[in-house]
């Protein structure tokens, strides 16, 4: 096992309980990962209370997402993988499972522009508030290779973004470390919770 | 006293004070209960508040929700027995006060469906969010016998649901153990608050 | 001193901790008494921020709200002593500030009615949902002594309630202890929450 | 360094620990500072989460904001040092980046009143809610000697007043100290709640 496992697995199992405490990861949602040094990746196991999570409760997989030792990841690993491959210099994904992030996708059909908001800069390198985020909203599918495929093409049609939205389902966001990622997890269902308050009741 | 009711009574215990951080249960509000290897019932002690217990405040009734000590059990009891009863895999009964539950009661006037969300996956077995769930709501009545034969009707009538909310009072749900009674009160709660969030006021 | 003061002053200091990690007396905002058995009346001191209460931040005045020491106790305890001399049952009054309540008294103009809601059954004796309740709101007043006699004037007018809310400023209720009167104010702020959270945005 | 930096760096990091639980500082933002007696200001180093301040998080700069180390302060230093150059009597200024304040200056063009409310008197000294108090909220600007300016002109030409929002991005406040200042981020945080929920969603 890779020296780098126990202090990412600590990082993941902490950023679960801080992302619990908002209410963000209800039952046994959301999903959460990080890239060890040789390559492989730390992921929770399949059913597990983020909020509660024990080091136990996090696996190792390879690139592809395959099993290294006998327990199942969780279902959306391959939605994981595929970011740590587009991006060599991410170390962290994180999915959570948010009201903010479920409401938007019932509100808008399939994107949300974020704009003129400072807390943008707490995304990737955005230095100025005056700037314009598009946040993808993909329809949710219970075939991954199917969504993360979706995901891709998305990716390579309209260049990167921060994160995306899978409808009445959470969304994802990733970065270089467990704390990068969560800075954006922050950030990011913040501006869901404003933009949902903003623009309120779906019409019946 | 049978052997599991320390554990049993515990994870009530422990329920109880996460439902509370949220607050679902606020005053005297709610009732929780599990059943016990032997068939009988430990349940919260009627007027005791959910999010403070001790040991002391989890009794014994037997199957038909008679006190198995000189204490008076919640004033709901029976809907947990005919629960019970209704389904032999049944280990835990949890019910929340809880507002997005009460919002809803005030929105919908005998059901509320919810479908396409994620989180469904967290109600007993569904394994798709493209699944359709039936909510029923109930009016409220302090004739828990009515009540719970209303429930036992429906039922009946319309099959097995995963939750039932009486109106202005809150829901029940339920599972094999506490812990799959709690997560579908995560679930179901979460759901319940973006409903209700998604579909606005009233009309006055 | 008084026997009970120490007891009486700690159940203050929690009650204050558990109302502020609510958000239910932001700044110093609010004030919390109970009587002792000698007829006394312990009462926050003036300006103390009420979920980080000490001992020494509790002081006692007369039945008629003159201090007994050399502080000065919060502005409003001829409102806490009126409602002692009326009520010889009543132990504890507790007044949190409170976004429900604050909600309520912007978008009714002088009384709420809940009704049907099972939380009522928190208040007093209240053995039904199928009760009306009518919560009187008074316009807020800097000249205390004129706010309490309009209090009494209402009661006398309309008999009992459970509660009252002065407008933009929160409300009162009161118990026999302090976790009776503890219980209303979690019952009637979340009632007041779902209340205007119902009837939603102002016209303007 | 002077003998009253570790006590008012303590205050900072407990301030920071608040208002986070809260949720007024997602991801790194936000910023802190309080004045020493000898005239420099301790404040936040850039980019740290304001939830988790160590001592080390804290540094010194000069009356007109020039790091006294070799660490970099907040982007918006600027801003303290103006207020404190202004008001001799300012111990503290608090810069959090909450909900209430993001809502309101998406809802209201350039200026919020609050009015009436009896939480007004959380500020400064103010003695009744019969008071009318004009928050500005400006555009935001990453030119921050700009924007600095710009409130100095606004309070010239409008005189004093308890705070200030800056459009989607938070609000700045201040006091003779630490608790000073903190008891009008929680007075103005709860109005500026008030105040969105009150008015609601946006015409789209």
């Amino acid at each position: 096992m890779s020296d780098d496992f126990p202090p990412r697995a600590q990082e993941l199992i902490e950023a679960g309980r801080f992302i619990d405490r908002r209410g963000w990861v209800p039952a046994t949602s959301g999903n959460f990962s990080a890239r060890l040094a040789d390559g492989r990746i730390a992921i929770t196991v399949s059913g597990r209370h983020k909020g509660r999570l024990v080091a136990d409760d996090i696996m190792l997989v390879d690139a592809d997402g395959n099993s290294l030792d006998d327990r199942r990841p969780s279902a959306e690993t391959r939605l994981h993988t595929a970011l740590y491959r587009r991006y060599p210099g991410t170390g962290c994904v994180l999915h959570p499972h948010s009201p903010g992030a479920t409401l938007v996708s019932r509100l808008w059909p399939d994107e949300l522009i974020l704009e003129n908001y400072e807390l943008l800069k707490a995304l990737g390198d955005i230095r100025t508030h005056a700037t314009r985020v598009r946040i993808p909203i993909f329809p949710n599918d219970q075939d991954i290779d199917r969504l993360a495929a979706r995901v891709d093409d998305w990716l390579d049609q309209h260049g990167d973004t921060h994160g995306y939205i899978i409808a009445s389902h959470g969304f994802y966001t990733w970065g270089a470390t467990v704390a990068a990622a969560l800075r954006q997890v922050e950030a990011l269902e913040f501006l869901f919770d404003i933009e949902s308050r903003l623009h309120g009741v779906k019409t019946p």
